[in-house]
């Protein structure tokens, strides 16, 4: 089948306003929000409606030779929805129902294209939570957070996305439907499929449908917020938290990069002016006593590491601004120029060193970099500020992208936390995994993908050598 | 190489006193706890100390032909560390060093051949805590709890063993060793392997080491004990507890059969003689004020349900009595015959149509079913009660337990809660997962296991047709 007869056929199964070839409106959706990551030219975009269309989709493709690169919202940070030259990207915002919302067994079947956020409010109707909640959780879709495997400010009371998945309908590459998992909350019939392909990145098949799981709506949260003189000072409370035991609903760091920006951009005052290295932002949704008792051991833990305020609120709007001043770190640093935010994850002893590495890094490469993140997980997102019309400050941040990973890689931690490996990272998991890990992905990825019709080449090459 | 000549390169690698070939001694480890699944008799039985000492028994069998089957304490209910003939058992129960505990991370990093409880005991010293705890917590090893993704009371709070493995250790069917997962708490750097292995029945590969989260070791339980006169009342308690967003610590339930056996066996009182029908009985870990309010909520729904006595206790030592009662019920079953417990799990709503439909079971049968189960997750063990003396007993026994899974599958359930396929439910498993399942699970074993050296026809028929 040629190209041309490969459309009229996609064009047949899913109507003309399905399938998009327009160079320029094809363009925009080749790549996601990973400004270093490669992104080829479609030779098409498929915005299917259903499962039967997105198997019509993939069997067409298969039949051609030609790949398949998924699509979400295209929030994603690591270019696994970038296409490549000559694919079809298959997008799967059309596909946005909420089947059903299942409040007695505390579940909800999703399409894939259903936004975040409107799967958060549609749950909290009837007093549930949908705990993942990545920072685009008020665009990206419940398909592109179950292809990454996305996290959030959540994850260290409620645990990432896989952690709410019971069960995935699937479009194989031979154009089956697989259904994995159940509906009932524990279950052990056959291997974790559903967990195998969350966080495969769209290379594996294509989620048509998941069954996830809900939690009671938390209660309304405390918040606490401590400023510290030094990192390492921040560091230790973060550590004592974790040995304490306590389990904060979010603990979030910023560093004085991401102090200073904030301040500038929202017009407020967070301490960079009195010499504020690090800020901890701190919430616990126990209600009443429970939360009381929880942030006042924080409040205690982080005095004794030497914060130079502490500073506890149950008044909701209060809290919601410090959170505010944390979600708008990456749109401050666009003051000073185009932001690259890496993701590593480090064991949560080692925060402190990782930020440190990142200021050694700052000062070689002589760019700005700003260091917030998911302290309570270890998962951090030190953020490059550069100039992209410039080459060479382009080349000096793509240095410190990799001497970030480097630096996360040597503390024992891993090259991405929550963002992917896509396009971005594909040496970096190699190097993360090591032969033995690089082979057995590629066995599974042959298993349940022989023709490489999946987004090739995202993740890692499947043809070694 | 023949079979001489494989003892021979065994008893090399591992010193005579680790490869077991006397015919009695072999037998008693041809077999786990599940009296319906079949057993063979192996060729030998081996216990390696060491992970290079796996990988060159690895290697011997898969250039001789022989194939593995691996095995813990030999705790398991499906039949999966049954023998297969002239297969090499291969124990792992002295691989038992717990390498090391990382209090300030919260995770340990184990050998597969550690004790359940002896890792508790452990763990508690520092004040934290490895939730999976099955029945067999006192002898079961982690290595049988992970390749089973054991289950226990803890899950409605705290979920499954997989919910506790950051990362494992594999040798792999060509002897290399695969390291998946990390020690950070977060990490979404290639496929989920870790999840993939768990659960996974010995068919995959030998973990030998493993990395485990660990948490804060919870509050002193409160406990709640409530009695109803119907089935459907305990049922409607538990499905408002679940839809009022309480989640307890434990949840259980026992039918009139199971408590009339606890009586009997620890001469104690629990209402069988005034006409209880089921009892629910709950904790609460969350301490203090929390966990007063979580149990005085069930009390209340327990009532509202028509519960005919509701209590509460925080003395731990009345908590601990009440407890002993669930965990007697097998062994109190003993007075009436052979125990064979079966495993369903169902969604929430429907756990009296499951207790109903066992009822239904027993009456056909001729043959007493208790009913015992984790009713906070759905996961219920009816257990059949008969003499396997008898071929016609054992079969009707036989049929109870097909029956009833049926009747779990039936209501939007799955044919194993945390027990596992094994060598019992392998036409189950090829009944709840279909064709395109099926497919996809050969897949992926032959993609990691192509010579099918690891626990052949376990869990499902490698060979279709």
């Amino acid at each position: 089948m040629d190209t041309e007869g490969l459309i009229d056929r996609l064009r047949t199964a899913l109507g003309d306003g399905a399938v998009l070839t327009d160079a320029d409106v094809v363009a925009g959706y080749s790549r996601d929000m990973m400004p270093l990551a490669p992104a080829g030219t479609p030779l098409a975009v498929v915005l299917p409606e259903s499962t039967p269309q997105v198997q019509a989709v993939v069997r067409a493709c298969a039949e051609a030779g030609v790949p398949i690169v998924p699509r979400g919202a295209g929030s994603g940070l690591s270019g696994a929805a970038n296409a490549v030259d000559g694919c079809v990207v298959l997008v799967t915002t059309r596909m946005n129902a909420i089947v059903e919302v299942d409040a007695d067994n505390r579940l909800a079947v999703v399409e894939p294209g259903v936004v975040n956020l409107d799967l958060r409010a549609a749950v909290e109707k009837h007093g549930l939570f949908y705990p993942p909640d990545p920072s685009s959780y008020d665009w990206c879709t419940i398909g592109g957070n179950i292809a990454t495997n996305a996290g959030g400010l959540c994850c260290v009371k409620y645990g990432v996305t896989t952690d709410s998945v019971l069960g995935l309908e699937v479009v194989l590459a031979d154009g089956e439907v697989l259904r994995t998992g159940r509906r009932t909350v524990k279950g052990v019939a056959g291997y974790d499929l559903t967990s195998l392909f969350t966080g495969s990145e769209g290379t594996l098949g294509i989620v048509t449908q998941a069954t996830l799981a809900l939690r009671p709506l938390p209660q309304a949260p405390g918040t606490l917020v401590a400023a510290f003189g030094t990192v390492a000072a921040a560091g230790t409370a973060v550590s004592r938290v974790v040995r304490e035991g306590v389990v904060p609903s979010l603990m979030e760091i910023m560093d004085s990069v991401s102090i200073a920006a904030v301040e500038e951009h929202l017009k407020t005052e967070l301490g960079a002016g009195r010499g504020c290295a690090a800020l901890l932002l701190c919430q616990s949704d126990s209600g009443g006593e429970a939360a009381r008792a929880e942030l006042a051991r924080v409040e205690q833990v982080c005095a004794d590491a030497g914060a130079e305020l502490v500073h506890t609120t149950f008044d909701l709007a209060e809290g919601q601004l410090l959170l505010a001043a944390r979600r708008a770190v990456l749109m401050a640093l666009e003051v000073y120029g185009t932001w690259l935010t890496d993701d590593v994850c480090v064991p949560r002893t080692r925060i402190t060193e990782l930020i440190e590495a990142c200021e050694r890094i700052s000062a070689e490469v002589g760019l700005k970099v700003a260091v917030v993140g998911h302290a309570g997980d270890g998962n951090m997102h030190p953020t490059i500020v550069y100039d992209p019309t410039s080459a060479d400050e382009a080349a000096r941040a793509h240095r410190a992208f990799e001497d970030i990973l480097a630096a996360g890689l040597a503390l024992g931690g891993t090259v991405t936390g929550e963002h992917g490996v896509g396009k971005v990272k594909r040496e970096w998991l190699a190097r993360e995994i090591g032969p033995v890990g690089l082979r057995a992905h590629r066995a599974v990825k042959a298993a349940l993908d022989p023709g490489n019709l999946f987004n090739p080449g995202s993740m890692f090459d499947q043809d070694p050598g």
